[in-house]
């Protein structure tokens, strides 16, 4: 399987799009929300969505006034559904690892959900860093750090009931290779703990502005009490940094 | 107990003391190391150190230049050893909850290992940023998030040899306080998970310069294999914050 690349396997895509159809998944009722509360008011923006997927994001930011928007994503089954259900996006297909393709420059660089698939962060970072206009933001959404930490994939223990009670957290300060099985078996990601991305950002240069690991609020958590074991463990990490 | 004076009970003061004067301890291994190699240049600097117990680390910053060293500590039974066994350093008692008390201005401020004991660090970093001349530094370390998230205590999984093999992790995201047992019954500190920690500092009008989650290095790892668990889970977390 090519790294970063699960999304143009047919197995794979076929039930990730199912899943993030469902609207009580947690993108939608979690991730999504805390991702635009980062955003800064994008009116006459020139906006970069890097691992756009299916281009829902992007869609919202050209809603929210953007003056243009480049998804980019590795995929290209991802990318042809992209371009047959949005309007007036461009799409590019690159590998996120090489950045060195991408034209132009920009206010404000996304990235949803993608993050934890690159090897090089801190190369990464540094390519955003060029992307970027003076004064512009890299927003992004990752795996959460203590997700992606155990080698063996991530596992609970359960009381009587089959409530979730303890996260078997392992292996987190090991900023390397997981491979884990996500719908098809070999799905590639990276762990990195807290220090390395954050250090990674400083070394490119940001600053920080912000950072959330955002849970379902508690009307959600009593309709959704599955939501209940992010409050032992979060599912995603998301960062504002500014160059 | 009064909050935040453990160090005041006899038993505990007693047993600590012990504790700290094992040259094997992580301490000693792991974070004096890490707090000393993100301290600037400290020649000619007005440092303060809060939460200075025996005033070991007040010598090292004279040591290393310091014009000025002033440590602060809640405790009595600290001071009156750190007095005794360290010269030309100024102390003073004061509660950490309430800095009001401090005179002057400060280019470098430390503070080791007392940060997770006190209830409001949002007070604190708007506390400590008035306390500091433009582009002065706050330098501290804790109690790893994930040491001080299990509303229970710490706990780890074991193989049949004893080997920590899981974590126990749960409550990471419930920033309220934790009442521990450490040596004495009713030790209370505050658990803050990473976006809080980070979020206030960025509130009080701090840059973020660095973040360090230390481990031993190999050599020590095969003298002292009992710190092989720090892998999974570190005890420490450092960060350097400038004004």
């Amino acid at each position: 399987m090519t790294d970063g690349n699960i999304f143009d396997n047919q197995e794979f895509f076929d039930r990730y799009r199912e899943l993030r159809q469902n609207p009580d998944n947690a993108n939608i009722l979690i991730e999504k929300p805390a991702l635009f509360s980062l955003a800064p008011d994008l009116k006459g923006k020139d906006v970069l969505d890097l691992g756009c997927g299916y281009g829902e994001n992007c869609s919202e930011f050209m809603k929210l006034g953007a003056a243009t928007v480049l998804g980019v994503d590795i995929s290209e089954k991802m990318l042809a559904v992209a371009k047959t259900e949005t309007e007036d996006i461009d799409y590019l297909r690159a590998d996120m690892n090489d950045l060195s393709g991408i034209p132009g420059h920009y206010d404000v660089i996304f990235s949803s959900l993608a993050i934890h698939y690159i090897k090089h962060f801190d190369r990464l970072c540094d390519s955003i860093y060029t992307l970027l206009r003076a004064g512009g933001y890299f927003i992004f959404s990752q795996e959460h750090p203590l997700t992606t930490a155990p080698l063996m994939g991530v596992e609970w223990v359960k009381d009587v009931s089959g409530k979730r009670t303890h996260y078997l957290l392992s292996d987190y300060m090991k900023n390397t290779k997981r491979e884990t099985v996500w719908f098809v078996e070999g799905v590639v990601k990276y762990h990195r703990n807290f220090s390395e991305l954050i250090n990674s950002l400083i070394s490119s240069g940001f600053t920080i502005e912000g950072m959330l690991e955002p849970v379902v609020d508690q009307p959600t958590l009593e309709r959704l009490p599955v939501y209940e074991s992010d409050l032992h463990k979060p599912n995603f990490l998301l960062i504002r940094a500014r160059k």
